[in-house]
């Protein structure tokens, strides 16, 4: 993935839960991304576009990534996957 | 929760697919946990018992904690929130 392309991704969507920086949650239901594993980011990330996370908050994350291609959702996992 | 507690749990069924040390996944498609927010990691870890997570890799999960009570799961995620 393209971590220039991801990082703008994650600050004009992620930022609403995610800090953009640093990949920390910003609420304590929010998890912390930054150096988070890439594979597994994709793997998740898919998962809530696709439906195979159906918790409430589930739902806040379909609708965040339901427009991202499979490009925007490799570039936006490398760029957290990059975070220290 | 209680973190010795959450610890054992840790050491005895987490550690398959994630270092009971450091939290880190064992493989690509494992995420990180260690340093994790407490209230993200009981959400989840009920997420996937629950089957509101329903991928291949989440029916690894619920196999894992189908067995976890509810003060099971307070504990292990107060482990793994407490690591660094």
């Amino acid at each position: 993935g393209d971590v220039a392309k991801g990082k703008s991704i994650a600050e004009t969507i992620c930022v609403a839960c995610h800090n953009p920086v640093t990949g920390e949650g910003n609420m304590e239901i929010y998890p912390n991304i930054g150096g988070q594993k890439e594979t597994y980011l994709k793997s998740s990330i898919k998962a809530y576009k696709d439906g195979q996370r159906s918790s409430p908050m589930a739902g806040i994350m379909k609708g965040m990534v339901m427009d991202l291609s499979d490009e925007d959702i490799d570039n936006v996992s490398a760029y957290f996957a990059s975070l220290k």
